[in-house]
């Protein structure tokens, strides 16, 4: 049995006039996030850290910010294209564990159609799909609700 | 043999008239954490990467910083209650590494006696509890000294 | 089969009469990172993930910046170094994951040298040495190019 590990982090900006994607649904709130895609900064994060645990680059290689093909594009669809070179590479994800840093809004009351979503699209159990938050209690730039961080972490295993 | 990974982050304030509490014993410092419960950013961030390697939700969750039974509380109790959790799912740790970022005091003196308590705690062995510390070379909140962070990585194993 | 998990974090400033050694190589830019070392933030990342996975401490107790020794040292030196305390007790590198998050310059076009430099080092396929880099989107001390911080996510396996 042949394990790898994979770390991904991904940062955006909270600014109005957008939607807020994370975690592959539209959550309600003042601001949205800024970027080339959705920015839904934990599909990214997740993208990234399964990208990584092959040595296979990360989504700005992949998913240039500067291609018009991935101008508000569903993150979703990233993350089941990277799905498919992990696949493709003949490997499976044993579990993905990762961490939202925002100081607004509260998310536990969507972490369950988040998990079910980013599970679905990867053919795990909603079991082996863990998000977790926290604030920065105030501090720094999402703290002054400027921006928001996601963090992930992956084990995959050779089919 | 069937491994889960977990990762945890956690953030507090440090402010004067608060105790200083890391990874299970009081440091002596000129300021303290803030928080609900007596603050161990380690710890926390330890019982959130156990918790998210099974994918648990998070120690907001488990332990809100709502709910008046944690006021103070000893974060110890939190380990020792999220250590359960996983033993009762059929897991057991096999290490953790965690990172402490914060300016000051330097805690390389208290390390030790830090990992012993955790590894009492957790059934571990002192050498299956790693914590390192770094500054954040004077820059953003850490290096101002108005807050500390840590991170924390687990490896699960099935029993 | 018996595995470990290591994780690292590092942070240098970015100023100006410095050169700028990432992942074992030079890159040409208007800034450089400032340590007691050649300040390179991503191999002392892995050190640390490496140091971690064994409970060995951290890069700051095996190479203080208060040591002559290590002043401007090349960290190859000290990646090396740590490569033998990990061999010496028995493990293996399965692979290595890694994010900088810094604003400029663009490192994909070195990340290839990076890799080969770190494999050639630890005595791994490329495959097994994964460097990843996103921005932090101009927030915090990052985004404005004041420093630069790198992640690293080890697996070892004891040989």
């Amino acid at each position: 049995m042949s394990y790898r590990i994979g770390f991904g982090i991904d940062f955006h900006q909270l600014v109005e006039g957008r939607d807020l994607w994370i975690g592959g649904i539209k959550i309600p709130h003042t601001k949205g996030a800024l970027g080339h895609s959705d920015a839904d900064v934990l599909l990214h994060a997740i993208c990234d850290a399964m990208l990584g645990a092959l040595s296979l680059g990360d989504i700005g290689i992949h998913f240039p910010n500067t291609d018009e093909k991935y101008k508000n594009i569903d993150s979703k669809i990233l993350l089941q294209e990277t799905f498919k070179l992990i696949t493709d590479k003949g490997y499976e994800i044993v579990n993905i564990d990762s961490s939202l840093c925002l100081e607004a809004p509260k998310i536990k009351k969507y972490s369950g159609e988040m998990r079910e979503t980013i599970a679905r699209i990867l053919n795990l159990s909603i079991d082996d799909v863990s998000i977790k938050a926290t604030t920065t209690e105030t501090m720094g730039f999402v703290g002054r609700e400027e921006g928001l961080v996601a963090y992930a972490n992956v084990l995959l295993k050779k089919k």
